[in-house]
């Protein structure tokens, strides 16, 4: 644990709904929980629109409209990126480690789809790179897996990871609801966006899967080769059915090493499907907009762990530890783990023959 | 993260159920798992009955039947302590921290009562303690308490924190079976001490809750002041009427903060009591041997972590984390959180009024 002489200069780039609660956290006297000198000192927020910002509770005289001045300005230590998306999120990170400045992020997508250069270019530079957020919402799982249960080998992972399907789900299963009901509610309740693809497609899922593949096994699975079934196809008449068979349909992401060999990238196999779990056991009772991942492995056994997967304030728990964590001097995600090469396609996994359902679409099933 | 220049030498004190996985886990190679340069040398070992030892395999050559001398020998940088019980495994574990060595240990008992004490020693030298298999077995819960959620203010701990009850628990309730009998059964499968006092009358729970309540709201509990009931009163007849109103009986451990001021040393209330919860609900569901803990405060909201909270191999998972975890220069269990004071007397908890169960004894509900 290395003391820092003096305050940690953090910019964060991204006001929106998580943006806005960790920079009110990181502004907040946290004196009496944290015990954190030399402090942390909030040096600018980029904001695409300054006026929203500004109304958000922002000091102006923290705002900039241009997150790139913030990642090369000689004043940030560290890069707090929440934009989401692909680029500029991207390229803002890699130049930011390339720089030797620490970079904590919520952004799922990139650290999926470009984990192998950004692991490399923080084992380069020694900057350590923090996404704890991308998975998960507020729970603690990508540090547990990699520090708290680092002694362990894993051979199954498998959980509900997307707060937006499983809020859908939950619902048409609780009010006999159909797809596009389920959809115009839950945009209405602001848990899908406008554009909801990413999340009913199984997109979003399958990026988690992978990162979490990345902790538990060793290595970086190319998100875009997932095997993916999204829940568009799910009929009221499935649900029905499910119900019937005192099961519930959840869009679960499951995923199994076949053996270790060299690092792990050997037989890794990964999907995301709707899949009919029993209605009162431990993925069908998780709820609403919550997540719940699971691991198996040796010599621990099962564990799970379950929270809010999604929301400003929840997701700011998990950005503001990974800052904390930097300022204490702890270094990446993977901690004491192995660093993993590029991008692993991964195989198909080894499901039961699916069941065939009322509308003919066929559900796999676990327990 | 600072790298040593040399091996970490460790020494284990104890060769019981959970002393021999950590023992093998020291030994065997995780080069493919763990990027852990410098390395991890085991020196010693310490038993009580050598031949024992042996037979379980461990090298004549590391063991020895005296601890002390593996605490003061110039050849140890770190003690495993997991001899359990109150002396002399809490002056051994006083000894190796004044003389900035760095301790693991599994021992809820010693880190329940001399808490405050040896916070104080490890905070002056310089030397960590970990101690995250002392609550959960092999779950990680105090590790992400302190840093995964380290931005947290906890309001409320729950959980199922003795495997044993819950083993006997679990079997009056399935088998419709009498205390005696499932005290027997547990006993005969490894579940129950011969003398299973700590377990039954919720000692071992309410050394846990303390634990947890340190890193939860920032001061150490006085686990003998805590509210306690076992479960050597509960009959077949109160299992049965608790299954009529579709629920079973737990022994829950609960702790809340009303307030945190100065410190959070204010006002906790904790208990720990048989309690009547939803049969289908997120304690309701946890059975066997296992333990589920379950967090509530702001801004995460409930976050639960589940899996084995007891056995030898499990345990082990969360001993070994805490050695790699020290291996590349993390901290002690408490993390970035505040220094806590000396053992705080705790208040009731707020429960609802206790409801009549068939043989006349009042069980408290909670959802």
């Amino acid at each position: 644990m290395s003391a820092r002489d003096r305050p940690l200069r953090v910019a964060v780039l991204g006001a929106g709904t998580v943006g806005r609660e960790v920079v009110r956290g990181l502004l907040e006297p946290q004196g009496d929980l944290v015990d954190r000198a030399p402090g942390i000192e909030l040096v600018g927020v980029a904001a695409r629109d300054l006026g929203k910002a500004m109304a958000s509770g922002i000091a102006e005289s923290l705002l900039t409209d241009g997150p790139a001045h913030l990642v090369a300005s000689p004043e940030s230590d560290m890069i707090v990126e929440l934009m989401g998306g692909d680029e500029p999120a991207h390229t803002l990170i890699a130049a930011a480690l390339s720089a030797g400045k620490a970079v904590v992020t919520a952004n799922k997508h990139v650290i999926a789809h470009y984990g192998p250069e950004l692991e490399a270019i923080a084992r380069r530079t020694g900057a350590a790179l923090r996404f704890e957020a991308a998975v998960g919402g507020g729970i603690p799982v990508l540090g547990p897996l990699a520090t708290d249960l680092a002694a362990n080998r894993f051979t199954h992972v498998r959980g509900i990871v997307n707060g937006t399907t499983n809020f859908m789900l939950s619902a048409m299963h609780e009010r006999n609801q159909g797809y596009a009901g389920a959809l115009a509610d839950a945009q209405a309740a602001g848990y899908a966006e406008a554009d909801p693809t990413a999340d009913v497609e199984g997109i979003d899922a399958a990026n988690k899967l992978a990162i979490l593949a990345r902790l538990a096994f060793g290595a970086w699975l190319d998100p875009d080769s997932i095997e993916r079934v999204g829940i568009t196809g799910i009929s009221a008449e499935d649900i029905g059915g499910a119900a019937g068979a005192g099961r519930v349909l959840k869009l679960v992401a499951q995923a199994q090493a076949q053996a270790q060999v060299d690092g792990g990238a050997a037989e890794i196999g990964a999907v995301v499907a709707p899949t009919a779990v029993p209605a009162t056991g431990s993925l069908g009772r998780v709820g609403g907009g919550n997540n719940r991942i699971e691991l198996e492995g040796e010599p621990i056994g099962r564990v799970a762990f379950e929270g809010p997967g999604a929301g400003g304030r929840a997701t700011s728990s998990a950005v503001l530890a990974d800052v904390l964590a930097l300022a204490r001097g702890a270094g990446s995600t993977w901690g004491v783990l192995k660093p993993a090469g590029g991008l692993v396609r991964p195989g198909a996994m080894d499901l039961a023959t699916p069941t065939r359902y009322p509308s003919g679409a066929r559900y796999p099933e676990v327990d």
